[in-house]
């Protein structure tokens, strides 16, 4: 599959009909691993990292099915391409931004990602849509374990797999759980959630890692620790936390269209009009008043409006796709405006 | 004509059609008058105004066509009624805030009023849609002449007509040109034209006498001298300076649409949106989206949209008539839920 079809397709983590997808977009679970015998990244030699990477591309086209999977290699990637995979979640930031011979392995319908020559030799994440930690999980696994088969892991019996930060020593999982929470920030209940998702050593980072509010109220939920406990363990912690906050966004949507009707038809209706009107939009107004209209659309307050377009949005309307859509690269005046004529063409009121 | 119905109708200062009505609302013309040998308001006695208040009545209806007008006693108005009439500038906010007998005569089409013990004994006004200065000054001093053949007023040979405020002693002229100036605020122009208007002893003020930007870009602008001038040298002298600012006006606006078209459609755009769209709306978000959208039509970017409807709505959605509209006294909150209830209504977007 080339890139500019993978830009330009639905991705995985924001289709609507997964398990509780009122309010989780998606599912990401990761595995952090090492090659045995050969130094961590940041102590290995430009010429050891090239030939590490051939070495990982081959055997992860080996171990999964290669008509399935597409190699890219980052390091003469446009630069608005490695945006556009950061923006989709197939690469990190640290892997868009790092140097030297690098690549991702992209799975059928964007929904693995194996990159190589990240902060550790290989990272694997699974994306489901909707809540299915379990499920994500268990796909997760047997991708490693065919990764296992061609690779020789390190791997100590006591502390688990090594890693090249600690605090992705044992399991090297993270789970993470991306959560719309639009109800929680309206009623100024989201810190105190945020408090005790802290104290149960769980990790809260925005849409795209920034943990602000701008973000569309799109937060990502996971794990901290990854060393002394089972993955299990991991998993039905998170799990547990994801099904309470879940059910207090319920509640507070409930409550809002229960108390202040009108003041929320006001703000989603608002929202509505000013993205579908717009001539300029910046990125963080677009993600507030998308936040808005998706949440209307779930109270079933704003009616006929496509969820499907609305989530997507969230991705299509971001810097980087804004350009590749474009074909062009654009300064930031040009976007905002090419982001409202996108907008409005995708909402069909042009 | 009955209150109800006077409320209800279109208001002369706001119909579309005038000379220059792009820019200029409406021309408007006051006379103070005061009766020879009767102590100015704040010297007479309650029993004494009340006599005066009959006196006038006659004298008013004698010298005008009285199936034509229509006698309001303000002193047992409700508040509501009173507020509209401030509203649609039929009366002063002194008269609505004063105390005892006092009231106001409704000539056809709510182009005249005359105002009976307000500071003066009387105060006549003639409102005329768009820049009229000579038709408003030569139909007041036809009112004028008619009320003199029934009421001697106090004059002096040297000083003219003597008021209660030495402001109005003189020729008690005061002329007043309401302009839409919405390009000279975005261009951060008006306050050095307001600075040349001062210099020239001329007083701006906004569309109720605020003088704030918050009052849809409306401002009102009239001589503060009445004496030492004739009425033709007050009213040249404003004519011209209303003339150079429509000027300037048009300039700017041709410049906004010349240099910043995207971002002059997005706030015209936008602002259409939200008043067509919202579900809660102040009393002042109103009028600076009105201004936009005003100004968008007549920069012929903003299509389909009836200017007599905008111009309309920035008398109608006032406090008093919004009430006055539900037939109910209304909360703030109430009033900004109605109000944006009616907007729609009359955008036909309901």
């Amino acid at each position: 599959m080339k890139l500019d079809k993978i830009i330009t397709s639905p991705s995985p983590w924001l289709e609507p009909g997964g398990p509780h997808d009122d309010i989780v977009l998606s599912t990401r679970v990761r595995l952090a691993r090492n090659v045995a015998g050969r130094p961590f990244l940041n102590r290995l030699p430009p010429d050891e990292q090239q030939e590490l990477e051939a070495y990982l591309k081959k055997a992860v086209l080996a171990a999964m099915k290669p008509d399935k999977y597409t190699w890219f290699e980052l390091e003469d990637m446009p630069q608005v391409d490695r945006q556009c995979l950061v923006e989709r979640h197939l690469i990190s930031h640290e892997l868009a931004a790092g140097k030297g011979e690098r690549g991702v392995a992209v799975g059928p319908k964007q929904r693995i990602a194996i990159m190589a020559n990240e902060e550790d030799h290989l990272r694997l994440q699974v994306y489901s849509s909707g809540l299915q930690l379990q499920e994500a999980w268990q796909e997760a696994d047997a991708i490693d374990d065919r990764l296992e088969a061609q690779v020789i892991y390190t791997f100590s019996p006591k502390l688990g797999y090594l890693t090249a930060c600690p605090t992705n020593v044992g399991t090297g999982l993270r789970a993470s759980v991306m959560l719309h929470l639009p109800a929680l920030v309206l009623t100024r209940q989201i810190e105190k959630v945020f408090n005790a998702v802290s104290r149960l050593r769980l990790a809260v980072r925005g849409l795209y890692g920034e943990g602000t509010q701008a973000t569309g109220d799109v937060y990502q939920i996971s794990n901290q620790a990854s060393l002394g406990h089972t993955e299990q363990e991991i998993l039905k912690t998170l799990g547990t936390v994801i099904s309470q906050i879940i059910a207090y966004e319920k509640e507070a949507r409930d409550a809002l269209a229960a108390e202040s009707p009108t003041a929320l038809d006001d703000r989603l209706l608002r929202s509505w009009a000013i993205l579908t009107h717009a001539r300029v939009i910046s990125s963080e107004e677009t993600l507030a008043l998308l936040s808005a209209v998706r949440l209307g659309i779930h109270l079933k307050r704003l009616k006929g409006v496509d969820i499907g377009t609305i989530n997507d949005l969230f991705l299509m309307t971001r810097r980087g796709h804004i350009q590749k859509m474009r074909g062009a690269e654009l300064g930031e005046s040009e976007r905002d405006v090419a982001r409202a004529d996108y907008i409005r063409k995708r909402l069909g009121t042009n």
